[in-house]
């Protein structure tokens, strides 16, 4: 039995590592597809090892010098992550600090590579639109732009090939992809999303990302397992 | 006087040191950006210093992780560089052993990323479309399908801004891009197109890029100041 071959980019937090659980549920045999991209923590990373560890996938850790460039608070020590009492807070009015220049390109770009020397059609990406569209990146145009040039761009799409850019959460809400997830058997406990963890390795509970996680558990109705380093602001 | 910048690829080669050239000739602040990316020699590196430093340019160089990948002759040094006795023996049938998965791709998003963080709306690549189109990578509706991507892709694209891929080369013959480059003043002399050189540093004479950079210098009726390592089936 042959089973498909899928690149699955993962970042150890809650999207990336229900992406994997779809691609794996999907019939793919998934390639987990990680970066050390100067992020201010590497916890994060040990979280992606876990993930593709208890989906049983191939884990790639690629070496990548974002940080050299600046221009995130989340690779940029210098600039603070943003705080906020409530998910109310939150607005995408504009792109946030926390934008990466260029990430996912960078990060689609480096799979699309592992796809054509694996021989892979399909690329995952747990991208989303729904509870935050502060990000260029996460939009479904620049998805379908992107897919079109990777086509071109390599061996596959000139040989009459196709790469697929599959975002299975690109529609979700943050308490749908939950209970995707937990359907699928994903142990959340072992995820993190928060852009600034505690010298304890716990999240923060205030930044985007955290507010976001806790809200979505909160409308899944499902008490979320993440270790805070300070109390957050929900309950949970 | 503030001029714009301008992100330029630079590997060091022939194209590239030219295209450094035109780009600061129309009026561009360049920033030269080049990969470490498990070559299998850095020579061209140390060219790529030179270059920048010929041109008074500022000069990046990022690690990138594709040797990881493999899939290449460039970078996977199990393939062995495929050696002809001309440059009629080249075929554009296919896509060459040569070709590196995804890497203007990778190389672009990197540029893009840095054109971000710099605030430079322009990134010159010196691909060509005329003398070899094997590299699905190098031909124009890539690069259009890019630069699309590009401007869905970042802060810029979303603020009203235009990112341009700009490809100064691409419909030059190899003769024609020589002679722009001698009346730019570049010393070719200190570029380094060779896929395969020896151990000496010198040119191999005989890969794709040395066989297509000697007939340019024929073409153009200019001598080729490359140092070889091994006699080359063409006179210089």
């Amino acid at each position: 039995m042959s089973q498909p071959l899928a690149i699955v980019l993962l970042s150890g937090g809650l999207d990336s590592t229900t992406c994997l659980a779809i691609a794996k549920d999907e019939g793919f045999t998934p390639i987990a597809l990680s970066f050390r991209y100067g992020q201010r923590h590497t916890d994060e990373l040990a979280c992606a090892a876990g993930a593709a560890r208890a989906a049983g996938a191939e884990h790639l850790i690629a070496d990548i010098d974002l940080a050299a460039f600046g221009g995130s608070a989340l690779v940029d020590s210098s600039i603070e992550v943003p705080k906020h009492e409530s998910v109310e807070d939150l607005t995408a009015d504009s792109v946030p600090v926390t934008y990466v220049p260029a990430r996912n390109t960078i990060f689609l770009s480096f799979a699309i590579a592992v796809a054509e020397t694996r021989g892979a059609h399909d690329v995952f990406i747990g991208v989303n639109a729904v509870d935050y569209s502060g990000y260029p990146d996460c939009r479904p145009e620049f998805i379908s732009a992107f897919e079109e040039m990777a086509n071109l761009a390599t061996r596959e799409g000139v040989e009459g090939g196709r790469l697929r850019i599959r975002t299975p959460l690109i529609d979700l809400t943050k308490a749908q992809i939950i209970q995707r997830g937990l359907e699928l058997g994903v142990d959340y406990g072992t995820t993190m999303s928060c852009y600034d963890p505690g010298s304890d390795g716990g999240a923060c509970g205030h930044c985007d990302a955290c507010l976001l996680r806790a809200r979505g558990f909160a409308d899944a109705g499902v008490v979320d397992p993440t270790r805070y380093s300070t109390p957050s602001t929900f309950e949970r």
